[in-house]
């Protein structure tokens, strides 16, 4: 069969003719399937179920200094606490704060500081004309939504194979101060799977920025997220800290990461961690907002998870439960639309989506023809700022909640609607 | 002994080199004893130890209405949460916005909010010249941190013995726009124990406000924390929200609580309650920067303390254990004290604290006459905005947290101490 765009108009319409049967058949069935939001599966929320029995003596609300977590205290996080999530922070303890179910948060909460009350000295960024920010494309709209909130004014910066296009980044920061931070998903990017480069993190690191206050917020949310047990097939991400220190700009980064999709969403534990300059301002703005964290959820993970070996060993089991889902997205979409030709879509070794580029000015359709079908899909648009997609062609596959039979379903959904969808497209001239 | 103000010179020399001997004589004791902040006592915390163990299964995960509470989702709250959250707040469920473990946190979010986005329409606080704020005084040193933190000018208020003094509060809030808030903790306030009266309570309701976005930030911290298990000796609170109501204000109060001195401080939840047209919008901003709170402690707490009727039996198990505290505390006072003249000290029914009003201008030196013979008590001054108590009176008594045996030897001290400071201060002329 030839690629779509070579058909011609009778040939089109035929093949139209028959999706749309395909897609009745389809709807007939009264599906209700869900691809939108990257959610574990129950089958994974499972394997952490030792953490709600990890701490349930008086004896283990002790923490190793001696504190006792069932009292107000502690700020910054206990010692073990910050010495476990500076493993998945790749950091020193010391730069680590650790804070309570949700990195989302403590990224929001640091734009919020910065804007009411800049950092280590700048002016606060509410006073300023205007602040820009930069946002790889496609991305993550949580993140989207953060800087929209506060009204900061959102670039889209394209993104290759090796992370943000750097040429693009360099130029857009180099002379223009109110360009005040970057949004980041440096491994296994939202959505679309991307480790950055040594080389792009070394860009980022180094690149002369006209706002001494310009601030990488690097939500590093799928550190230890691999899909494949075997080193080899692992992507390795150089330290955003340390390539910033040695290029003479150690205020740069803020880095968070969360155990979110590593054992209970909403009931996990997340931190952050910067130089000690940036830390010590934190903690001492975040003083005024709360006493402390909950150190039982953070005693609970340390107990259960224990060290960056039993972090990795936990993270395999995960592993083996997503491979096989990723493995059916990518077969049906190779099996289903290579052929088609207009499509592509991303080849994560991690993380938790497949991006999907679709024929331009399709995505919308798409979704909407799956959701009539009963599978729900990220919204199209969702992965640009304001959710604004121009070209109308990503698409957010999130593989992870479904189980396999109802991934299956839906799948052989999405490729009959992509389908039907460019021949309607290609129908319109 | 006729009181310290009515002696001569001599007399009073006299009794500085006995106090000044009794103070040496404890400094050698090297004491080490806290009474600085409102915690409770390790035998309160094992009240709630089956807390840790109320949710062990998946099947314990699931919400009444079938939610997975491990995974992500429910920005509000679960539904029996906020049911059992409205029933300390005195409001309706669907009022309701179940948050994290700090309701310190809430109340800083909520000031974030308005200062940053304005409310139901107004213009963000940020944006005006100047925005003040009502602090009655003596009062929460953590309330007045945040508002400082927001360059807030605060005004205090004085506390009667029935609330904030409302002539002066209807006075500075009916002409000047720029008034836009106040601080109440309205039931056993921290740290005189007063319980607003209803007359205060329908005032501060219906007054007049030159600022239509006037917010009263009411934290109901000790709503269900009596003294007494005898309804007679319980201090009743009008409800802000159904007052508001009346008065044609519904928009105007916040009200905060949470579990933090019920079950586990910084391992509990908290909660607001306000109109439903300040929880729609409040939810609005609040899904920008997170997905939601942790629903399994909210799961854990209403599996453990049922309801009303269960919270009310858990609380007289912590009023057991704090009544004999605050008698010694009291007892102490008294016969330490009565005699001595120029000091004056509250009588709670409920709450955290003993409020006490040292001899003008002996706070500070009694303070640190404490520390420097191993008893640590909040700063003088705390009770006040900026740490500055015009008087140098206030200091507030945590008993909470030290043992008995602890608080009695503290109690000696701090009793020495006032009297020590108050003769130094009579010599002084």
């Amino acid at each position: 069969m030839p690629a779509y765009a070579e058909m011609g108009t009778e040939e089109l319409e035929t093949l139209k003719h028959g999706l749309e049967r395909e897609y009745a058949e389809i709807q007939a069935k009264g599906l209700s399937l869900n691809m939108a939001r990257g959610k574990p599966g129950s089958d994974q929320l499972d394997l952490s179920m030792p953490l709600l029995t990890a701490v349930t003596t008086a004896e283990d609300c002790r923490a190793e200094d001696g504190t006792d977590c069932r009292n107000y205290g502690v700020l910054d996080g206990l010692p073990e606490a910050k010495r476990f999530m500076a493993a998945m922070l790749d950091d020193e303890p010391e730069n680590v704060i650790v804070g309570g179910n949700s990195s989302l948060s403590l990224m929001y909460e640091a734009v919020a500081r910065c804007w009411n009350f800049g950092t280590l000295g700048s002016e606060p960024w509410c006073r300023l004309e205007q602040v820009k920010w930069l946002c790889p494309v496609p991305g993550y709209d949580r993140h989207f939504g953060v800087t929209e909130a506060f009204g900061i004014q959102m670039i889209p910066v394209p993104m290759t194979e090796e992370g943000p296009d750097m040429h693009e980044v360099e130029r857009l920061v180099r002379d223009d101060a109110s360009v005040k931070g970057i949004w980041c998903v440096p491994k296994y990017a939202n959505p679309n799977g991307v480790t950055y480069s040594d080389e792009v993190v070394r860009r980022l690191a180094s690149m002369p920025c006209a706002a001494e206050d310009f601030r990488i917020f690097w939500d590093n949310a799928y550190c230890v997220h691999h899909l494949y047990d075997d080193v080899a097939e692992q992507d390795q991400l150089l330290d955003i800290g340390a390539a910033c220190r040695e290029a003479g700009n150690p205020h740069r980064p803020f880095k968070f990461a969360s155990t979110s999709k590593v054992t209970h969403p909403g009931a996990g534990i997340s931190a952050l961690a910067a130089s000690p300059e940036n830390v010590a301002e934190i903690k001492k703005r975040l003083g005024v907002g709360t006493i402390g964290y909950d150190k039982i959820n953070q005693l609970r993970h340390v107990r259960f998870l224990k060290d960056a070996e039993g972090l990795a060993a936990h993270m395999s089991k995960h592993a083996a439960i997503l491979r096989p889902k990723f493995e059916l997205v990518l077969t049906k979409l190779d099996e289903g639309l290579s052929e088609v030709g207009g499509c592509s879509w991303s080849h994560p070794r991690g993380g938790y989506f497949v991006s999907f580029d679709a024929p331009e000015g399709t995505a919308k359709r798409i979704v909407q023809l799956a959701k009539e079908a009963g599978v729900t899909m990220t919204g199209a648009g969702a992965t640009w700022p304001y959710k604004h997609d121009p070209h109308d062609s990503n698409i957010r596959i999130a593989p992870t909640l479904p189980p396999l039979d109802e991934l299956d379903a839906a799948m052989d959904v999405f490729v009959c609607c992509t389908k039907l969808a460019y021949t309607e497209k290609l129908l319109q001239g």
